[in-house]
């Protein structure tokens, strides 16, 4: 029975442990907060992720170590190795965690993305605007997401204040991407080296952070964003969970970001998908075979953001499947979500538009 | 949130646990044994089910309260009852765990049973041994499971020894069923009367415990099963999942006995169905819209009993998830099992020979 070190103990990691423990594993959160909502799943360790003390007994407790977030700081991760195998591995955060470095990932790998400037000073912001046009995004370099960390300019009068919110901390400037669909390709690679990638994953997002997904076996753009996802995983000899989000603009696709673990685009493949991201994360870490990535049939997956639906009219919704993370509400909080597996695209539509009317209740 | 309370933390507890806790539930559990498996997913009372003190703390803590199997003692549910709603009810729980109980009660309801004789000397047992004719079961009336507390009586030399061995408790003489196929039919009736059924089961045994399940959806004697089970369900006014076992006999279907909970034949349901026999037990004890029972595919299920398999090689073949219930391993212990679910049944064969091929390794 192996022990399963994790650095966070949030919804992530629930979701981890529950396509764990049937499989007999045990697991040991580290999470500075008292409620972490994976604690009641496992042995909770409750410290910060640069305490080295609480990391040291991670380690001892765990035979192998993985993340929630790619914003483990690098110390974190040098007081583990050596001690116990982490995945995925150093590249792969040291890559993902800062977005300059995902850019020129990218790049070196041959995957279109976005153009950008880094930015570290007003003038470098003003010089940048200049050079990439606007509309553009400032984005922190570290530690963004759900939106966090980042400025639309619209016009040239849209820097200063940008600056004011942002500077002083690595930035980079994005061109604006007047994308029509936001797609992710969530994929996994094993410790030998083999490679399974999910269907394609289409995502709409409402205030910056994911509404919902729908699956988009067979798109046009599939066949490239496992392209590039394949690319990312050999670049990185990533093992684990790889979620890459790209920008559908025109005819082509640009890499958006690189997520190094399981991805709330891919919770639809807990009910959807043969084996779910979890569960296929749990199996890359330890060498065990790679399950199937086929999915049930035509799936989507609701967020539930700041509040909950009545348990009751979710359940009562054809296919749906409820995943509750057991957080307090509170404004733009994940709280769970749901997932629907239909027969057709068109009881898919129903049932999206049932579960969509009940997260807005 | 709901906390439901559980007198048991065996594997039925745990799988029980495991579909809870997606849906936001809580868990506590009652059991005697130190190493319940169930015991990490939840509040952990350990203690004996008949000790009134730990069951007041259990009604305390829960919400609701439900049980793992039907030899629970009746003084146990006494010390609950009034306190937190129990369900099933005191009803079913009492038709259960009687064998005779259960015989008059299939009889009740125009159920056809094998003929029987209540025992309570050797005196009875020689004159329903006449009077039944051998070959025949001697068998407990309570405490039964897993082929225990049961002799086959082919002969009359054979009185004297399974008298000795189970005379001194309340004994029921049951013909022998020369049986073709033993099947099972697992159904749930929820708390405002609605009721749903699986597909009919197949069952086949091994040393007199379960070895592995198939499912046989469209099964001639399916449409009699599904109306015998409801029979049941009503006549108990039966709140949760209950299982029939049946024998086939020729071209008769005669009732084996009733589980008035979760069960072994429908662990397949975990990953083979569109919601779990576990789910819906929770659904219908909290009064939560039933969910959809129908099959993903062809479906099987492999018990590992004794010792585990490579996990691996599980993990290896087409179809197949694994659960483990972390018990200690021991001669003739339900340690874990496997399910596959496969397109066709061809495929099904395929897999399921390799899994029992993978259980005797």
């Amino acid at each position: 029975m192996s022990v399963i070190g994790v650095l966070g103990g949030g919804q992530l990691v629930r979701m981890l442990a529950l396509a764990g423990v049937p499989l007999g594993m045990r697991f040991v959160f580290l999470d500075p907060k008292h409620d972490a909502c994976a604690a009641s799943l496992g042995e909770f360790l409750c410290g910060d992720y640069d305490d080295c003390e609480k990391l040291a007994h991670l380690a001892e407790l765990a035979d192998v170590v993985t993340y929630e977030f790619e914003n483990v700081p690098e110390k974190s991760i040098e007081c583990i190795v050596g001690r116990v195998p982490v995945f995925p591995g150093a590249v792969s955060l040291s890559a993902c965690r800062d977005r300059l470095r995902e850019k020129k990932l990218f790049k070196k790998a041959g995957i279109p993305t976005t153009v950008f400037e880094p930015v570290a000073s007003l003038e470098d912001l003003k010089n940048a605007a200049a050079k990439i046009g606007l509309p553009a995004v400032l984005k922190t370099r570290t530690l963004g997401y759900d939106g966090k960390g980042q400025a639309v300019l619209r016009g040239p009068d849209d820097i200063t204040a940008a600056w004011a919110r942002l500077g002083g901390v690595p930035l980079i400037l994005e061109k604006f991407a007047a994308f029509q669909r936001e797609v992710s390709m969530i994929c996994v690679r094993g410790l030998k080296g083999e490679i399974v990638f999910y269907p394609l994953t289409e995502n709409v997002h409402k205030d910056g952070i994911l509404h919902f997904s729908r699956i988009r076996p067979g798109d046009g753009f599939e066949a490239k964003a496992r392209e590039y996802a394949g690319r990312l995983l050999e670049e990185l000899a990533h093992v684990g969970v790889l979620v890459l989000e790209l920008f559908c603009v025109g005819e082509e696709l640009l890499a958006n970001e690189i997520a190094p673990r399981v991805h709330n685009s891919g919770h639809w493949t807990i009910n959807g998908a043969e084996t779910s991201q979890f569960e296929n994360h749990i199996r890359a870490i330890l060498d065990l075979p790679l399950g199937g990535t086929g999915a049930k049939g035509s799936v989507a997956m609701v967020n539930f953001v700041g509040r909950l639906p009545e348990m009751g009219k979710v359940l009562a919704v054809p296919g749906a499947k409820l995943h509750i993370y057991g957080k307090e509400p509170r404004p733009c909080r994940k709280l769970g979500h749901a997932t629907v597996v239909a027969g057709t695209e068109k009881e898919l539509d129903a049932a999206l538009e049932m579960l969509l009317a009940l997260g807005k209740e």
